[in-house]
């Protein structure tokens, strides 16, 4: 049981402990450029770099929910490969983000991509399940006899 | 296995779906009203798109907890049944509140309405599995002989 | 099965509750100092609740995966136990932060610490799984073996 999901469970981990890492930097940025909390505005680049997290925050959740369905109804390894390259991404648009508004657009677009694409897989996943529990009917196990 | 959270996880996926949605006409209102990011305020409508998104973002783990715990402790069917509600009465919170703040009502009440029944099936099926794990004493067992 | 996460659920769901107590309690304090949505500045007591509550829901889904992954790999009492206490540590943060910004140093170090020890003990029961699935290799079987 708990090696359908030990890829899908480290990924979720390595992510988890990224999200920390995003605030962290929000909070060394407070730092740097003397905005005291409560405060959420003040030198452009803090502004950046805490919209850049909220972002992150924002689709966080979304990203779990996908890596999930696309890793067990899908394909664990295929799931836990594209959660790691989504990881890349969210560095990309993060770091890019500290530097420039357009900075954040390349890592973005990425990120998107892989979502899309581990929804597909969940989706496909979730489908390929619903017409074997109800009606009986694999794709997946006719594919499997024809190749 | 995966047959008794298949409904859970097409519903999960939805409201991700939904969320991203959400997200994009965000970013569609900052395109009209011309806010460039980082900004978050800027003409009243795209504040209240904006301040639409954050809150059901706020509310999306809380949800997805919700309906997970209800569907996995109480019964699948009747949790993604309140989670299609809860995305229909999101939507109706999202799309009012982009009109006006006061449009935001209905929606969110009946969002929290159903979260309610959501968190209150949970709790009652934690509970009862709670007794049968540790008392070995099932109160749906019960029920099911005397009905 | 469901004996192995019931605990975890319980908290889960607590946890979730909680998140609701405190979104309530923004809008409480919308209330009493007139901040009429959808603006999220106003006076200093809403501006603190308001991202009090902004802090608690950024770090709400990473406490769920560190909970879960250390619940399911690691040990399921110990991590709800962990749970718990996050709450708790998460609780004196809000309200030490509604009394002033400094007051909510406390809570947040605890929650932090809390989550590093979620953290760590989810990584180590990842760990000893990919040692045991991979490698058929198991620390904790060792350790039994010895004591």
């Amino acid at each position: 049981m708990a090696g359908d999901l030990i890829l899908l469970a480290a990924v979720s981990v390595l992510s988890a402990l990224q999200q920390c890492h995003f605030a962290w930097l929000v909070g060394k940025s407070r730092m740097k450029h003397k905005v005291i909390p409560p405060a959420v505005t003040g030198a452009p680049e803090f502004d950046r770099t805490f919209r850049a997290q909220q972002n992150c925050v924002e689709f966080y959740p979304i990203f779990l929910t996908a890596l999930w369905t696309a890793g067990w109804f899908f394909n664990q390894e295929l799931a836990s490969f594209l959660g790691a390259l989504y990881m890349f991404a969210r560095y990309k648009y993060f770091h890019g983000y500290i530097q420039s508004v357009k900075g954040r657009l390349t890592g973005f677009y990425w990120s998107l991509i892989i979502l899309i694409c581990l929804t597909t897989l969940g989706a496909a996943g979730i489908g390929n399940s619903f017409l074997d529990e109800y009606l009986d009917f694999s794709i997946m196990k006719k594919l499997r006899k024809w190749f």
